[in-house]
């Protein structure tokens, strides 16, 4: 394989990359693996989280979120995923979908209740894409200010 | 300029392109013109927006958001940014940071009450950036369901 091949994927090669980048992160969210989850982001990785603070940067941040979040989850959950689509041009790359933790022999558990809007934006560092910016959340009414939890996308 | 010129043009003309329909999205906001603010939309622009539905599909439903949301806005308000990011390569590219209206003598107006988390995604289509996706969300309190407002980021 030539070093031009290496730097620029066809955009099929690349959408597979990214596609299995994806998987690994929602398999080692299954897992309660946080290496796992923060194996493919960027040092600077800078997250809108679905809660407060309104931005974090930077992976030891990201590591935190999850750190504090995975003991919220079910015992026995399936991390699952509705119209993600791979956007890709040489090194740069983003992905918008719907994602939801559905709980395995629990399930009125709280993190079921919703699915999130989900956007990730890559860039091939050194090869290898890197999630550089997430951005999850979901919508509130603005009548109540409540949050407003998507039962069924 | 020759075709390859045009087709890739160079990361800092293609950010100084985005700058520009964004700054061009800004002032559309402000003159609440409509169609300005559809102008660099992709037909099949996917909305995940800051209130229900959880995604919005097409450059119609687009418009229509819009035509609902400016006549809550403030008589008269500047569309400010901080943290503006811009990340490009060939023909993809995405944009994130903070969003706010500020009200202009009208300071406890309900729309200048928060910023927002901002994430636009970009194709280059046909020579012109369009915009293929925006995810606009404010965080919330996961012990009450109540959104959190950022009034000073």
């Amino acid at each position: 394989m030539s070093a031009a091949t290496l730097k620029h994927p066809s955009t099929q090669e690349a959408e597979a990359e990214i596609r299995a980048a994806i998987d690994a992160w929602s398999k080692a969210m299954e897992d309660r693996n946080v290496d796992g989850l923060v194996a493919d982001c960027a040092p600077d990785i800078l997250l809108f989280d679905i809660k407060p603070p309104y931005q974090l940067q930077g992976i030891d941040a990201y590591r935190k979120v999850w750190e504090q979040c995975l003991p919220c989850f079910p015992a026995k959950f399936q991390s699952e995923y509705r119209d993600l689509k791979i956007t890709v041009d040489g090194d740069v790359a983003f992905v918008h979908g719907l994602h939801h933790i559905k709980p395995i022999g629990d399930p009125k558990h709280p993190a079921g209740l919703t699915w999130v809007r989900l956007t990730v934006c890559y860039r091939r560092i050194d090869g290898k894409w890197k999630s550089v910016h997430e951005h999850v959340s979901v919508p509130f009414d603005p009548r109540n200010g409540q949050v407003a939890f998507i039962t069924e996308p």
